[in-house]
């Protein structure tokens, strides 16, 4: 009997009987390699892998090849694979290393993939079955290997193979709002995984660990630090520790970026100005590019955040985003870098609704920007809130690529500590109609560049990994991060899948638990607009570190941070009327959008408060009046975590002690936080709809004056 | 074959084969359990312990209960052991619980522990081996449970046990400088392990493992926030919390402490004074601690830093430390909680030698605090420098508990990267002879309470530990926090047997492991002393920081903070004149001491520059100069930590791959910053001798002003 399938028979056997001994803290993520409990399927993989040959000695194959071992011999309890070479079962090998018959045999393939794309792929020889993993490079064969692996982790058959892929996106990217002190913006797991005053020369296995479970799932990029900038990023003194991160990621595909601080010629090139048009900056900025790639060659280009926020940009100088943003272009294009120029604007002295201004800003410039610049576009016109309508700029710049930027740390979400599965609300934005090109002008076409046919592509996800051990401060939030990249890979993906295979390669396979917690995780975002901002409600959360509810807020220096902005509560209703009547954002849709959601009857319930000032009185599809309609929502956005955590408690059996439990403290800690957004919400409401709670919806427990009193000192990423 | 000899056995194998796969990232710390691989041992063990039986119930039962079964699961490979009650082979029981034949077999031992301490004996009866683990209390049976599995984890014999072992110092705490923003002050392994905001409701695992470490090793208290305190920590939104992590801690044996900001009453109490003698104040506090006891009964009570370094204190009102300290103590009395109050002042209006402040500010109140106030008191009269002479104030209060108070986090010793074994530094300070009762009136003693009858005992840590994976930043470093606690709990073990312990449990048993990574560490501290500061040099470090050297700081605010204060390198010489003809801070130990220390013939040479300001040309004892000692001991230094790095290559067969890559980084560095050192203070002090390097001593390879330039943003722990 094989010495690893014994010992996966008792570690799998240990783990119900003693959970503490091989207690499991979540660091591996989604690549548990779960050994194959099931022997006949698990004997039907051995049957197609006894041999196993990786063409190549890249570091990149070098990597793919360790990976596959790795999972192979976990999943399977076998570490002993032959290699018969050209004979082998599994070949895995990019197409310079492919031997002649397997080129001829694969070519038809191996020309409807990218760089990135693979081949999975099996043959019929002489009654045997054969397996190809192949791309046009080593990385892409990599993710073939990923592929392969998730396959087996989710236990799926691999006897008929014919998988051709590539990812849809060029620029799959994690954006980690890190600050040099390893503070995290908006980071709840903890603080940075950058370990910048041991860089260069420790390497933290941390770093390979990351890396790995980004190739997993297609991501090859990642901004190292926040987009609120620190110029000494760009200094000799950190590039050295960004050069050591880079060594790390290259053979993993990945690629790394910094985001460049606008004002950096001034502050730590000794330049009195930052002007994009001055002859000086200029040169700055392209001696500072050739310096970091003489260190970094395939570094990726800036992410810059300029004139938002304090942040500064070329409007300091009189210039616009335009010189901006192509300034750093000029400076890159020579190394094939590119710029990432934030959209996210809105002005403090602009007194239209902030949600029209990043694209009255923006449309205009379309077509003025350089070849190697992309346009950043957060998922709707506010900031990442529990639900928005797409950001309008969607569709309206057919001349300038589009990247989209999800959040995945969840600033007004709940944070760490709520359950929320994300793929659930991407998918929905990225299968939003823009109808600019007529129906099916979906958002994920515009994001891809099939709507206008970009030839740069890119998506950028807002990274929720801190240095907890589990990386994200909650194991279930583990999914929103494979979630984002799975769709940054392929945009059409469902999230149901997403829930299946996440589930499948982070716990088990047992239908008994993938089914249940499938259904649950679907139903989390839903729960959290419910028991947040139902109905289109926005912005309501706790000022600064957005920690809970706020709605009363009304007394920031800015009018647009205030809650009261967004919700427009008074004796006659409440909403933000975004029509004709009022700041007439709809017209910055396309015009069957505009119309459907400039009028109250056809504008989807889920907006209705985002688009319209809407009387208390006011009818809803059901029948309920309005502020019955909200208190009944947020009362059950209650019920669905219930739910939740009712279907939690019985999965005990198929997760160990430590992730069980973990879960299960969150899942308390969301309830508690719900009842409380429920209750401070419809108290602070009910102050201007004069109306009683209906049938229905529990009391409050506190009063309105005990919820504004909460103060929460030191909340995390603030 | 039992199932968990096999995993364990297979654990064992692919550790070497595949050291990725079972990969270690030293979490477990020195409860690593490893399975006995000699299996004449492991029978040997076997024999004594196939029935094992628990009496009682409480919460500290089932830990030790639990962590006993985990121990011998992993250690023996097996798991199912009977339960034969009394007539078990192996009886835990505290004495309450001890049937009637072993009470009256057990009578002798028990009378001679304290309430903490332990009884391990082996009985032969009817010719078979029957061992008892008792104490007066479940603690201290837990304590004994502990000391059991160390003994199997270092591989002793269990045959003939006979182990009556009671801790020699009451208090035994560690100091956590941890802020409420999870920054940690001198904190070089990550951030803080405590994370407010998710407590009271998510209880990380690492609380429960961080509470099983430390009983393991006897710590019996934690005060959880920084002595740079903020007020908050005592309001309710906190206490909450702090309640929270005591209940987690309570079966463990620990007991919570906090920092007490002397100014409470003022910034969370409404208070205008905070004036110790003032009514309103001594009601606020008194109600405070009420308010605590309330919420934690076995509260432990307060430390406090005041009027040091800019914190606030009695003096602020015109009172002294006696009447703040026993202010609080009166609050704390009915409660049996205690007052730390640290002696750790000195002032920037007082010109006279630093090293003698606290000294001349303490002594004087020598029997007037209250029975439960103890002076915390750090083990130099400095500030935590890789050497210095034994605190003047030890012996010099007989009328006053002294706890001491070590640094374990090292602050001025290489921080998380430089293998410095600690109780090495530990042992030299508490076995300093401080002559004020005659000869072997030793540190220990003074600490222990036996030289001066003192009722209560303390010593304090300053912890290492944060939310790094591996606690401590570095594996290697594991061992001060091990060290430490094994000292509190007998500080007259020797640093041999720790080592050789710790090492034992964390890595390996093997003799080619031990005995050569044992001598490393033991050396490893007399490195640290030589690269940073020989014969007698302190506080020549940058500034703030304190990472690397700054011997040529001379611009700051208050000139003790200045590097140039201590060395006070000129023409002439160098080092600090403390005898009659300079400060004469050696009249403030016992004469037979400061006859020592005071006169340059008999001063040991490890002090040389603490107490004399001595000439370039002076003849060390070796017959060199001065100027050539200092060159050849900073090379000396370098050349130790080369042979570290040799030792530990050889090691590789003995370590999983993580841990032995991590070391092996951490040691490249450790050998970068020692040249640093050399070169820098070299070059420095240089100037003054005017003196070429001797033979043996490598060039420097930057300049001075290179060496000066140096900076180091968002360096950690400042």
């Amino acid at each position: 009997m094989n010495r690893l399938i014994l010992r996966q028979f008792l570690l799998l056997t240990l783990c119900f009987v003693s959970g503490n001994v091989f207690s499991n803290n979540g660091y591996k993520l989604w690549l548990q390699y779960n050994f194959v409990e099931d022997s006949k399927l698990r004997e039907e993989y051995k049957v197609g892998l006894n041999s196993i040959f990786f063409a190549g000695n890249s570091e990149t194959v070098k990597v793919a090849s360790k990976e596959l071992m790795l999972g192979l011999s976990e999943m399977l309890g076998e570490e002993n694979f032959k290699n018969n070479k050209w004979n082998s079962q599994l070949v895995c090998a990019s197409e310079a290393f492919l031997n002649h018959e397997l080129k001829k045999l694969l070519k038809s393939e191996l020309e409807e993939i990218n760089d990135e794309g693979f081949v999975l792929k099996t043959f019929m020889v002489h009654g045997k079955q054969k397996t190809v993993i192949t791309g046009k490079t080593d990385i892409g064969t990599m993710y073939g290997v990923y592929h392969f692996l998730r396959l087996l982790q989710t236990h799926q058959s691999i006897k008929q193979l014919n998988v051709i892929e590539s990812p849809k996106i060029k620029v799959r990217v994690l954006n980690h709002w890190d600050n040099l002190d390893r503070t995290v913006e908006r980071g709840y797991a903890g603080f940075s995984i950058w370990d910048w005053h041991r860089l260069p020369d420790y390497i933290d296995q941390r770093y390979i660990d990351y890396a790995r479970a980004n190739a997993s799932v297609g991501i090859n990029g990642v901004v190292l630090n926040n987009v609120n900038a620190n110029a000494l990023i760009l200094t000799p003194f950190y590039l050295e520790k960004v050069k050591a991160l880079a060594d790390v990621f290259r053979p993993y595909g990945i690629k790394v970026y910094l985001t460049a601080r606008f004002s950096a010629p001034i502050e730590i090139g000794d330049l009195k100005t930052a002007d994009p048009l001055d002859k000086n900056v200029i040169q700055w900025w392209n001696k500072k590019t050739e310096e970091i790639y003489k260190m970094i060659p395939d570094f990726g280009g800036y992410l810059v955040k300029a004139n938002s926020e304090g942040q500064p940009g070329p409007q300091n100088y009189g210039r616009n985003h335009v010189d901006g943003a192509n300034m750093l272009a000029d400076a890159l294009a020579t190394f094939k870098g590119i710029v990432m120029w934030r959209a996210f604007v809105y002005s403090e002295h602009d007194v239209t609704d902030r949600a029209k201004q990043a694209y009255s800003e923006f449309v205009p410039y379309d077509g003025q920007f350089k070849k190697n610049v992309v346009v950043q576009v957060k998922n709707g016109a506010i900031d990442f809130q529990p639900r928005e309508p797409f950001h309008p700029m969607f569709g309206a710049m057919p001349k300038t690529p589009l990247m989209m930027e999800f959040q995945i740390t969840q600033e007004y979400l709940g944070q760490s500590t709520h359950t929320v599965f994300l793929p659930k609300l991407f998918e929905e934005v990225l299968h939003e109609d823009t109808y600019v090109n007529g129906k099916g002008s979906i958002v994920a076409k515009d994001v891809d560049g099939s709507l206008h046919g970009d030839k740069l592509t890119g998506i950028a996800g807002v990274s929720n990994i801190g240095n907890d051990i589990n990386w994200t401060g909650n194991v279930m939030l583990q999914a929103n991060w494979y979630g984002y990249g799975r769709l940054a890979w392929n945009p059409y993906l469902s999230s149901g899948e997403i829930a299946d295979e996440w589930l499948r390669s982070t716990f088990s396979n047992d239908k008994k638990f993938v089914e249940p917690v499938k259904e649950m995780l679907l139903d989390s975002r839903e729960a959290v607009v419910n028991y947040m901002t139902p109905l289109g409600l926005h912005h309501i959360m706790a000022t600064g570190h957005h920690y809970g509810p706020g709605p009363w807020v009304s007394n920031l220096s800015r009018p647009e941070w205030n809650p009261v902005y967004y919700h427009k509560a008074d004796e006659n209703g409440v909403g933000f009327d975004r029509t004709k009547t009022g700041s007439n954002a709809v017209a910055q849709y396309a015009p069957e959008v505009a119309k459907m959601y400039g009028d109250i009857k056809t504008c989807p319930e889920e907006y209705l408060l985002w688009f319209h000032h809407v009387s208390w009185d006011y009818k809803l599809k059901d029948g309920n009046v309005l502020w019955d309609g909200i208190a009944l929502k947020y009362q059950e956005g209650v019920e669905e975590v219930k739910s939740m955590k009712k279907t939690w408690q019985k999965m005990k059996p198929y997760v160990d002690d430590e992730r069980f439990k973990e879960v299960n403290m969150f899942l308390d800690i969301q309830l508690k936080e719900a009842k409380w957004w429920r209750d401070s919400c419809l108290l602070y409401f009910q102050q201007y709809s004069k109306k009683e709670l209906p049938v229905g919806v529990d009391k409050p427990e506190h009063t309105l004056e005990y919820y504004k009193s909460l103060k929460f000192p030191f909340a995390p990423g603030n």
